[in-house]
């Protein structure tokens, strides 16, 4: 029982912290973009793409969550507008990120000069459904060679998500992906959210969920 | 400070309740294989080809780890010899098996009848490094669409292996994936690890995988 209350308390201390991040972000009028996903289902490529789309007239930046390594901060360096690499390698909760990790990320960026912060979180399906970090939206990004049975056994993080990107679409005639049974059963959990379908290889389908992003921003 | 403790003592916890499991194993000249990959590697297919590899002279149980849902149990149900379901989900360790869940699972298995225990962790390259289970071996499963880079990322994981296994090899001419970038990034953490490309959708590779893992059954 004592494991089980120590694991509350601390969900629910991450709880506060999320709330005063959230805080944070609407008082700079900067949407805060929480992005979640497997090992290898393309974070980083969707955060390249995401930005390509958006900083002909707004500025973002990117806090990059890892166990450990730069890989994918050094790879958004040059597009993003700021970059703030988290390792969570040594601390207690190292396969997710948690409020307290971008509440510090938060000191490191100016985000007056901000419009949209994108958080690309630890890959993983499961910690990161636990922890709220105060994001205005939850985006699960999912990719075809994945297969299309991931919301039954992960069920959380879909249904929760206020969007899920399906990647690697191009990929779709060599894998055995059905999008009708994925959608449906992420339909049985989260009854509203929208499905963006695309490829971040060829950039297909990327222009919707960019203009559907855009929609979400605060009216300053 | 306190909360660093208690996650120690979880894992001190751990490995006395592995060690426990291993002597069963041992004492039931069991070998125990424990297979770890991120969400959508293909762990159930590289499960139901390693049977099909093994079946006709050995009896194999298979150990199903997933936070919720039975589909992998239901897919080898028809093919090992005995299955056991564990489902995480509320546990205070609900993104990895620990050696406790073993423990109860081995409790319904009868392992005088079992030449090889199959254990399917849940899909996740971080939490299942952390808890040894009573395994002899353990083994990654990474698949060619995740990218190259999963090594440097999820560092923990591969660094421990005793084989990785590289799946869908049939994808490789459709994805960015450098089979010697992997291998040669696992190298720096694992110098002697066997690695076995393969592809469980045609079956190419399976056969070596199935004749190494043959190799490192105890002699009765």
């Amino acid at each position: 029982m004592r494991k089980i209350e120590i694991v509350q308390g601390i969900l629910d201390a991450n709880d506060a912290t999320a709330e005063g991040n959230r805080a944070a972000f609407d008082a700079h009028g900067c949407l805060a973009v929480n992005i979640m996903a497997s090992p290898g289902a393309g974070k980083t490529s969707f955060i390249l793409r995401t930005i390509e789309g958006l900083k002909q007239d707004l500025r973002i930046g990117v806090i990059e969550g890892d166990m450990v390594s730069t890989v994918d901060a050094e790879k958004v360096q040059g597009i993003a507008d700021a970059v703030v690499q988290i390792n969570t390698r040594g601390m207690p909760e190292s396969c997710a990120l948690v409020a307290d990790m971008i509440q510090v990320a938060l000191e490191r960026i100016d985000m007056d000069s901000l419009d949209v912060v994108l958080i690309e979180n630890v890959g993983n399906l499961l910690c990161p459904a636990e922890f709220r970090l105060g994001e205005h939206l939850r985006v699960v990004v999912s990719s075809t060679p994945e297969g299309d049975d991931k919301p039954l056994k992960y069920p959380l993080i879909f249904a929760d998500a206020d969007a899920i990107i399906i990647n690697k679409t191009d990929l779709l005639p060599y894998v055995d992906f059905d999008i009708e049974r994925f959608t449906r059963s992420i339909r049985n959990l989260n009854a509203a959210v929208p499905f963006f379908p695309l490829s971040c290889k060829t950039g297909e389908g990327v222009a919707e969920w960019v203009s559907w992003l855009r929609s979400r921003r605060p009216t300053k």
